[in-house]
This record gives C-alpha cells, sequence and structure tokens, in this order.
C-alpha cells in the first residue's frame, strides 16, 4: 500500500497542518507523510499539476454546507484525477493556551464556515466574539505562536496536539452529523477500485426538453446506481449548466455501455476518476440512477 | 402595481443600502422603498417571517460562483413564498473617497466573494492588499464614515453614490457574464404570474435506482422545460439530497397534472412559489425538462 512506500507521500492540502484535510490525507495515507500547506485551491491544484505533490485533498462536499464550491470545477480544470475519497466527521473544538479557562474567552476564531456551524456556542456565549480567520487549524497555529489578537481558536482535537494547545470545550458544532467529503486527486487515474468502484463523471446536456431526463436514462435503463448528481454554472454561459454525477461501477467495467451512450447523448462527458467507495460511513444513494 | 401603492414597499435585504440585493429591489419594485438591512439571511428571513418586512430580497445564484448556499433551504425552512425573481449584473466597481487616485490604494475592502472575482485585478496591483469584509455596500458605506482601516471599497456604482465616494476604476471584475439571480420572498404566494410563469420546487426522492429518473419523467413526458436543478444535503440525514427544481409553467395550470405525478414518486414535495419569469437577460434551459 501507499502508506509503505519510500519516500514518504507528499500531499497538498489547503490550509495547515491540524486542518480536516490533514485529517482526510491521514486517513486515506497513514501518519507518514509530508504536508505541501497551500493557501488556496488553486495553489493546491497547481502543487499537484506541477508534481511538487503526489497527491492533493480536495474537500467536495459537507453535509450541512453542501458543495465546496469550485472544487469539482477545479479538478475538471487542473486535469487531475480523482484517485480517492474519503469522508471526516467535523468535530469542532475550543482551543486556547494551557491554563485558559472558558470564562475568560473574550475572542474565538476560525474558518467562516466552522463559526457558522457553532451557531449555539455562541448563542449561549454571548460575551464571546467570533473572528473569521481563513483556516481551522491556521487559528490555533498563530494563537499559539503569539500572532493572534484573539483568545481561542476553533479547530480540530489534532490542531490543538499539534500546536500543543489545550481543548477547553470539545464538540462545540450544532450538528454532530456534520462529515466533510474530500478527494485525493493526482497526475495519473488511479490502480484497481477494488470491489466497489464508484465514478464521477462530468456532463452537459443539450438546451432541449428531456436532454437531462434522457441522459440519466443511460444509469436508470441498466440499474446502475446514481449516489450524487450536481449542477454548477458553466463559466462564461450565463444560465447553463454542468452536471457532476457520481454512479457505482467501472468505466472499465460495468459502466462501459452506459458511458458510450451518456456520449452520444451528452456533450464534454468527462470521467474525473474511479476510485474505492469509502467504507467509513454509510451512505445512502439519492435515491438513484 | 407595487411600485405604486402606499405606504412605500418595506424590503429585507442581506447587507447595507447600495447593496446588489438593493439593486435587485430597485429592479422589481422601483426606486420607492424602504429598505430594512439585515445582517446575516436568517435576519432577513425573520424580517419577512414577522412582517416587518413586506418583502425579502434573496440571492439565490450566482453565474460564477453558483448556488448561493443555503438561501433555497431558507425559503423553504421558513414557508416563505418565492414571488418574482429577477437577475442583476455584478459590475464592480474600486471606490474611494473623493481625490484619492489608484497608485495611492494600498488595501481596498470588500465581501470576500466580490474579492475572489478581482482576481485578475488584484494580481496586476501587486501593491494593493484585498480586506475581507461582510458586505460590499458596507466597505463603502465604512470607509466614507471614517470607520475603516483600508483605502477602498470594491462594490455597485449605487453605493458610490449613496455614500458620496468616488469610482476610481470600473468593472474590476475579472469576467462580464457575472450575474446574480435573486427571489423576491413573501409570506403570501404571489398573484397572478402572467403569460410566462415559472416554478420553484423541492423534492426528496426514495433511494432507489432510477428514482430520481422518474422524478424528471413526469417533466419530460409532457415537455415542461426544466430549467435549473440543484442538489442540497438534508440536514441530519448525511449523504442524502433534496432537490430543487424551476420549471416553466403553473401549478394552478399546466403543471398541475406533472405534480400530481411527482407527489406520488417522491417525498416532500414543496412549491416554493409561481412568478413571473423575469425577461432581463436571455435565459438558456439546463437543456432540459
Amino acid at each position: 500500500m501507499e502508506r509503505n512506500r519510500q519516500p514518504p507521500l507528499t500531499v497538498a492540502i489547503q490550509g495547515e497542518p491540524g486542518s480536516f484535510s490533514h485529517m482526510a490525507a491521514e486517513q486515506l495515507f497513514g501518519p507518514d507523510l509530508r504536508l505541501v500547506p497551500s493557501r488556496t485551491f488553486d495553489a493546491l491544484f497547481e502543487a499537484v499539476v506541477s508534481r511538487r505533490a503526489d497527491r492533493g485533498l480536495v474537500p467536495v462536499e459537507n453535509t450541512l454546507a453542501g458543495s465546496v464550491q469550485g472544487n469539482l470545477d477545479g479538478v475538471l480544470r487542473h486535469s487531475v484525477h480523482a484517485v480517492a475519497e474519503t469522508r471526516v466527521r467535523i468535530r469542532l473544538c475550543l482551543v486556547a493556551r494551557p491554563g485558559m479557562v472558558l470564562s475568560a474567552i473574550r475572542t474565538a476564531a476560525s474558518h467562516p464556515v466552522a463559526l457558522q456551524q457553532c451557531h449555539t456556542f455562541f448563542r449561549r456565549h454571548p460575551e464571546m466574539e467570533p473572528v473569521a480567520v481563513y483556516d481551522t487549524a491556521g487559528s490555533i497555529r498563530d494563537l499559539m505562536s503569539g500572532n493572534a489578537s484573539y483568545d481561542a481558536g476553533i479547530g480540530s482535537e489534532l490542531a490543538s496536539r499539534i500546536y500543543g494547545a489545550e481543548i477547553v470545550q470539545e464538540e462545540i458544532e450544532d450538528d454532530r452529523e456534520n462529515y466533510t467529503r474530500f478527494f485525493a486527486v493526482s497526475t495519473e487515474p488511479g490502480s484497481d477500485p477494488g470491489p466497489r468502484p464508484k465514478t464521477s463523471l462530468a456532463f452537459v446536456v443539450a438546451h432541449e426538453p428531456g436532454s437531462l431526463h434522457r441522459a440519466l436514462g443511460t444509469f436508470a435503463h441498466r440499474g446502475v446506481d446514481l449516489t450524487k448528481l450536481e449542477s454548477r454554472p458553466i463559466s462564461g454561459r450565463p444560465w447553463e449548466y454542468r452536471f457532476f454525477a457520481d454512479v457505482r461501477g467501472d468505466p472499465r467495467g460495468d459502466l462501459a455501455a452506459c458511458l458510450e451512450e451518456l456520449r452520444g447523448l451528452a456533450a464534454e462527458v468527462h470521467v474525473l476518476g474511479t476510485y474505492p467507495e469509502w467504507p467509513g460511513l454509510a451512505e445512502s444513494s439519492t435515491g438513484d440512477t
């Protein structure tokens, strides 16, 4: 497996060590990896395309916030391949310098999405002001390096451990059913996806009644399971959309005929990648093909 | 029409006077309106539900960034009705105090999404640092009231005019094909949508192969035009999705049989509203039924 190869796998993430992307990388590749922290997702994709990183870890959807906008477009635009998926539970901790007590905390910093997901906690603590920063783990790193004007950060237990901080309160997120799904991307397609292959596709349908219905029929008529369908605007073509679909199967096997038919019905059909379905958390179908 | 009634219509927006939501409100209801600026979308919906505002103006999608996440869920959760739609071109201006010249500007503030959409401009001006604030118009208001530590704001021409600022450079956005679509929402359903009715729906399909395909078949088989299909996660049910669909037609007329069939195939079918299709910008179909 990849986790045993030498030298350690180099993995680009958006954000800092201790971020949920870092946790996703460890979940897929084990703890023995070299991180390439990137400030933006564009920088992350660049690190992969230029081969400064063997893999990039890209969040694609969250069970509360929905699509991580632009990242599926990014996979397509940078012509990288999705080679693995994983899911991470977003367990948010209020983290401070050792010895700090809850009642003394006046300001707590994190990524805006994380702050939003601690709405109930902030309502219970009106004395505490949320402060938006660019990264969950970065809020804790800056706190511990003395480069921060706030009293606490909100991030993962991993970040607290890495930067030598202390957890003041665990699980301050509103909703425990908070998971983020990640793709690992690479310049090369994945190897054998094993017994439960999943494939991510992108396609554009013609502007005529019934065209999306017909495109989905290529899966439905064969009993292929569509686990996700998402639409994204096409840049420069206002009010036109590209569909991103996840289906169970492998284009080199059971999906071959499906894809051939889809290419006849839809434009710009791309396979983003085929990878083993992540077994960590039971996944329901959208109900679909 | 609504623009002539007395007293003036009260309209809740997220953000400040001069925001693109304000422009959307003027486009739909004319300049004679009373704004209820709201810091968050939840506060906006609250203003409508509590009848402090007759209407709320809610951005639902942008042609570059995609879905304005959570706002369709908000329409559903707050049981308000979509009674109108409109589209606004996002024309971003660099705005400063009168007399300020471009070469003297070191920091420019705006909403993070607006900053992102001026990527090329900031690359051309490496001496200028982007500063994230909560609102485009708010960046200009705070600049002019002296409550800001930055040199310029980025927002609409309307905001520049309202706050007595000066436009230093127009159209600094990367992409001119940058439009945002808004819903006007109300506690009461809309009146007669006229000759081009459009309807927004939400539904959940069962977890079985072919169920989404069958649901879309209710439109396809009748030649009903689906202009938009979006999926959103269902809170508390990880990896399950609700679909939001826009279709041409009226549930009180040509869509009646469609909806009856859909209710037999899908769960939680809701009509968000029926409204006149906005004619301002030619809209393509997703290609669909």
